[in-house]
């Protein structure tokens, strides 16, 4: 047995998850097999329920690969050969639904804004108006390149008055920050198994509204990622088109039934947003700024600017915190120099406090001073 | 810990796997560490050395998702848009390929033959001469819908021939069936984790010949399933474009190494073929009739009539063997009746012989009569 050897990932998935979710893995199971289809049956269940919606009225579709192949497989399906999408972009993952829209060669138009603002709700209004040719409108929830939350609900009122259907990447978000897909407009969410539920990477998953779901026969772009046909599948005989990977998914089953230990995502929420607050306090007590506004940053993952101290670089405080077994993201913002730190994944309180500690004390070691080097630090 | 307590699958993967190939997902790493990506680097040169190539001549490429996706990545990424391709059929299988290049809009002519006949060079190379417009040609290799090996490497010489590139679908032979993909002219081999070489499932890859890979540029019809993009992602920081599947890839590199322990894949292969002589001879002994004539039958997967007895139902019969332990698998003939048995995974002789003895307690269960009542299926 090779366990509690890992260093502790404060990264947006793969993340830490708990033994238990890691030993669901021991076992082979056919993926034919009824006990293998009743716990792929039980995840969808489970997966509507968290976003507060069930069938047949919403629809949950695991789709094999990562995230970005849950994200594909939703635009090249759900969008007609004569669609139109328009992506609010504030960071990365938004530029990368913009790239997946291009790649299948659907039309597309970008709203573009500040990495450090969010999506705005009113701008996309007016450009729904001006443009009625728009058939689909997509926003991500938590840009995780930064941390930034978006407003899934405001967007959404906006999308519903002008008639497109709404599709929201809650990647980084799902299970971790409570929403309601049908209370917000939601015709299209897509996350991923490797984040806030705290399961393996292996698969994501989408969550459909049936009626507009049942409406894009024909469209698909593609045979392993469509997903009308990947749904249809599974209704009908509970099997997957296309192998799964079965250990994932025993895992994520776990991983859902420790979701619901804890309390649902409503406790999960709470124990990431102590785990954000002690992270925030203590990285400002060392002198680190953020790269977001207090008001717009969210709780899974936080970017913090580096140091103007030039003793400062980032390879070697990235890899003195990895030898002492704390694992840290690069940056993704495109304008400042920053690296991020996730709270999700089985990380707790006595974690971050660890992890402050090993910072402080990998600070110490480099000669970076830094209560004074980021006050200005713009 | 919940190990011990699986069936044993006699299924062409998800397939049974060593207690120490699942222990090596146990751990959390994260996709961009150093140590992880060591990892990645060694299975992918661990892949090429099965083929009996190296890089730079070759390379080896993981992608996310089940072998269908790395099927689909090869065709959708390395025909030119005005490409074609001529797809040997003779069973499920190859007919995916079919459905995979007509769902992306790829030209593609199929040249069907019955599913116990082997794909035949000398039509192929008809074909390839008569009309010049093929810029590729696929074959599958172990046809698993039925067992039938087909002949990849005169079908390769044919090929060479007449110019087009070369795509072989190995996803069931790769690792147990001896290949040298240089000797047999092929420019893409796919083949995937939970096959032969005994990993679980959640990625396939891609062995391509490099001089044909590079001249692909421009050609993806995906981003998440772009082919080029996900090698240059690996070679130029060793990472992979989007989330891959961490665990599944840790398992693998321990399947690796067994394999190697195990004396490579001639040693695999002389496990396979024993375990599928001993298959055949004691199911004749039972009365059962293999669909294929013996010279076409590969060791990989065996696929066995139906027999005549009306008090034989498969899905009792598959019940009741699954109930004792063992699962097998349902046919994927299209003109007979037959249930598949396969030779593969961390299976060995006794396994087998204990399939055996269920297989004929469940016939006695069932009142079933066979040494008779196969005699004449057809």
């Amino acid at each position: 047995m090779q366990e509690n050897i890992d260093k502790l990932l404060f990264t947006p998935g793969p993340l830490t998850t708990s033994s238990t979710v890691k030993q669901a893995m021991l076992r082979d199971q056919g993926s034919r097999d009824f006990e293998f289809l009743a716990v792929v049956r039980d995840i969808r269940q489970r997966l509507l329920g968290l976003a507060g919606v069930s069938s047949p009225d919403y629809e949950a579709i695991p789709v094999q690969g990562s995230g970005t192949f849950a994200l594909e497989s939703v635009l090249g399906s759900v969008i007609p050969p004569a669609g139109k999408i328009l992506i609010a972009v504030n960071g990365a993952y938004g530029r990368r639904l913009v790239q997946i829209a291009s790649a299948l060669k659907i039309a597309n138009a970008a709203i573009e804004c500040e990495e450090d603002h969010p999506a705005d709700p009113i701008e996309i209004e007016r450009v729904l108006a001006s443009d009625t040719t728009f058939t689909h409108a997509a926003v991500v929830h938590c840009e995780t390149s930064t941390g930034i939350i978006n407003p899934v609900r405001e967007i959404g009122e906006a999308v519903r008055r002008h008639g497109p259907s709404y599709i929201v990447d809650a990647m980084s978000s799902f299970g971790g920050i409570p929403l309601n897909m049908s209370a917000c407009g939601i015709d299209y969410l897509i996350s991923s198994a490797n984040k806030c539920i705290e399961g393996v990477p292996g698969f994501a998953f989408v969550l459909a509204r049936r009626g507009a779901l049942v409406s894009t026969a024909g469209f698909a772009r593609s045979l392993s990622l469509d997903l009308l046909a990947q749904w249809k599948g599974l209704e009908n005989d509970g099997q997957f088109r296309f192998t799964p990977p079965t250990h994932t998914l025993l895992a994520f089953h776990q991983a859902l039934k420790e979701l619901e230990e804890e309390g649902g995502v409503e406790s999960r929420a709470a124990r990431y947003r102590t785990n954000c607050e002690i992270l925030l306090r203590g990285m400002r007590e060392l002198g680190f700024e953020e790269y977001l506004r207090p008001e717009l940053q969210g709780y899974i993952i936080t970017s913090f600017r580096y140091p103007r101290d030039p003793q400062f670089k980032f390879e070697t405080f990235y890899e003195r915190l990895n030898e002492k077994g704390y694992v840290i993201y690069p940056g993704k913002t495109s304008k400042a120099d920053c690296f991020r730190i996730g709270n999700i994944g089985h990380i707790f309180p006595d974690d971050i406090r660890h992890l402050l500690i090993a910072v402080r004390q990998t600070l110490n070691e480099m000669g970076v001073e830094l209560s004074a080097a980021t006050r200005s630090a713009g």
